[in-house]
């Protein structure tokens, strides 16, 4: 019998411990679920083949030692900057790990002494990163197979809302943890396009958007994300032309979040001491540029002038739906413009018990074959269920239980630190995915 | 006999040793130096009655309690964010500290454990931070002591150069860190201005500045320095409808340098892996937005349009100066686009040997008095003699030495973390500076 341990109880934990659950019988397999919250954890398991739910703290040392020995694989939950701590028990006790997270220097820094114990560390399990890598591996080894020249790789997800609960001007509900998209893009973006590297700041980020049309679900704004350049040579993609990872929004989203941007909002380098003792409008107006005399003309007047864009454009309708532009009271205390800003987002932006998330990803290859030139367009666009089964969870879920199986069963010789770029992981992987119903539609054209 | 350890034998260390030296028959001072150059240490006390140097490595444990056991007064020129590992040896071994940096965390958190002790821990005792405190102090005081009600300061300081070696259409040249000087003012600047709160981002800063007039100088351009708000409480003015404290640069730098800023060039949040491999307008290049077929534009028109200026614009005139439009190669490896920019800076704004140096100055106070307004401000203006006695290194190691000099004969009875604002600090050690020759003029006027 072989024991999973699932750290963390949140909504990723559904599809996860559904999949496992309903294949222990078949598997042998015992799954146990800790969360710091206890009730939340049984909730999770209630009426779950071979599933039971504990208190667990990952701070506590002995419990960590105790359990972790106890299992052969901990799938972590965690926040991403918390994996290395199951990861340091993973590797006393002989456990192996899966993630969703991006490596971190921290467990990366595991990757010699997992090796030699015979672990596998897992990380980036997830839908992006997770299934994109997978699934891009699949089609670069397809287009090389044919003897073609991979010239441009650009590859975007979105975590947004379907068409039929889509329901408010910005056209986006959180379906991801909100502080993470708060905060999306700080830093630089790094990608390659035309043979030139090239270097984002966020202050521009989202005034660069592409357009990327999915079919049948119309067109997406697409901005690049993070570092893509560190991925080239993991893709074996070195030398390529063009190469961009990024995200996708509903139209009309980026020029919007772009201008909170400018005005500071989403700022979470300082507190503003006091916080709770002011209004949205006031805090509007603290980050607005002095003007003298201009400062008689109104809030909305002075956003336009800041913005440069008329009173009545989309953007300011945008902002104003939010309600920052009136008396709202703060409450966070002497918190950052980012806190603030995410606790009145987490009302404005929630998901709805009814409501059907929408995951869209599209990897589009530009590759010379026989001395033509060929666009391969491969698209997803996944509906969740409601608010409790969202197809966030379901993408994010389903290949860290996938990547749990192929490990158990013995399929999987990888060990050490990795990513699902080895065809030992996508293959089987991808092929039961698409056996749960996530499709991708390619388009080819001549160009 | 009084043991004093200067931690550090950088520039600022010249005046500090020498003012110690001269004084130390007089109140009985022996003096340590300790570098981890031993070559610099010994240079630093050649001919410096009752001055030593030893070869000292802060990362020691048995060095640090040995040598910071046998003082009474340690000085710690260390970087900013190292003084709290002195700190930690003085609290043990019974030592007082003084540093010129801002009170960070760290060191905040010594202040009850040090008063337990009987310790003094002074921070923030150079020039700005420092002299800064003192004088503004002093006014308030001065300035209550009238019966008036103080409606605003604005207090600014700038290291620069004279106007006799004024020799780059910089107009700047280094006489402080040039890492500080390339990152100052990331982070988001928080002050008070007609009764609102101010924050303004980094991305903004360098666009928002002030023309100050400084009696017999001329104008300089005055942009806000990190959080002045918590100086507010500081000060006792914590009602006062203006309060700012920021930084004096020379007229023409603050636009040029915002120039750098929104190409991304200060960026200090990544490595460009490779960027040995690349030339300075590459790397330009590397930062201008895509713009398609408008590729074909040159570097300069590329550059023109995305500032919004014409291509004989004087910000263009300065950055072509500093070489980053040609295919000036880069030398550093794997470097933040900050390191690269910091590398070329260094030699471009390098001080020559015989170049004097310039500190500027200037409080500015708003009160009322019997129904009336006035403006009270009190400009300082310090030229240095050479590159090897700057302003800068005396207006920040006099106030250390005088510090040292009133703590050890016993007039100063302070204890744990403070910052120079308490009267029985200021006013003798704005006497000794008198003395020395650091005069403030001060110009009243009726508005």
């Amino acid at each position: 019998m072989k024991q999973i341990f699932i750290i963390g109880a949140g909504y990723v934990a559904n599809t996860l411990i559904h999949y496992l659950s309903e294949n222990s019988n078949k598997f042998d397999w015992q799954i146990k679920v800790g969360d710091l919250n206890f009730e939340l954890a049984k909730s999770k398991v209630a009426n779950k083949l071979n599933t039971h739910a504990i208190q667990f703290d990952v701070m506590n040392d002995a419990q960590c030692k105790k359990e972790i020995d106890a299992c052969d694989v901990v799938i972590s939950l965690l926040p991403a900057k918390m994996h290395h701590i199951p990861a340091k028990y993973c590797l006393e006790n002989n456990s192996h790990l899966i993630t969703a997270s991006y490596v971190s220097k921290e467990i990366k820094a595991f990757d010699q002494a997992a090796k030699e114990k015979g672990l596998l560390f897992m990380s980036e399990m997830g839908l992006d990163p997770g299934i994109d890598h997978m699934v891009i591996m699949k089609m670069i080894a397809e287009i090389e197979e044919k003897g073609a020249e991979i010239t441009g790789l650009r590859s975007f997800t979105g975590g947004l809302i379907a068409d039929e609960s889509d329901t408010n001007p910005w056209r986006y509900k959180f379906t991801w943890a909100p502080r993470n998209v708060v905060l999306a893009g700080q830093g630089t973006a790094q990608y390659k396009k035309n043979n030139k590297l090239k270097f984002v700041p966020y202050k521009r980020l989202f005034s660069l958007y592409d357009a990327i049309n999915i079919d049948g679900f119309g067109n997406f704004e697409a901005y690049a994300n993070r570092d893509s350049l560190s991925y080239m040579p993991k893709y074996g993609l070195e030398n390529i032309p063009t190469f961009i990872r990024g995200t996708l929004r509903k139209q009309g989203f980026c020029d919007s979040w772009n201008a909170l941007v400018q005005l500071g909002l989403t700022d979470d380098s300082f507190p503003i001491i006091g916080s709770q003792n002011h209004r949205w409008n006031n805090l509007i107006d603290f980050f607005l540029p002095d003007e003298g005399a201009a400062d008689k003309k109104t809030l909305v007047q002075r956003l336009s002038n800041f913005l440069d864009v008329e009173e009545d454009n989309k953007i300011i309708k945008k902002i104003d739906w939010l309600g920052i532009l009136d008396a709202t009271p703060i409450t966070l205390k002497d918190a950052t413009p980012a806190q603030i800003l995410q606790s009145l987002l987490e009302d404005k932006w929630k998901l709805e018990e009814s409501d059907k998330d929408l995951i869209v990803m599209s990897h589009i290859f530009d590759y010379q074959l026989d001395g033509k030139e060929y666009k391969l367009q491969s698209d997803l666009a996944y509906v969740g269920k409601n608010a409790n089964d969202t197809g966030m969870g379901r993408l994010v879920g389903m290949p860290l239980a996938l990547m749990a199986k192929h490990l158990l069963i013995g399929n999987v010789t990888l060990r050490g630190v990795q990513i699902p770029i080895d065809a030992s992981i996508y293959n089987p992987v991808i092929k039961d995915l698409e056996a749960y119903g996530v499709h991708f539609n390619d388009t080819l054209k001549e160009v």
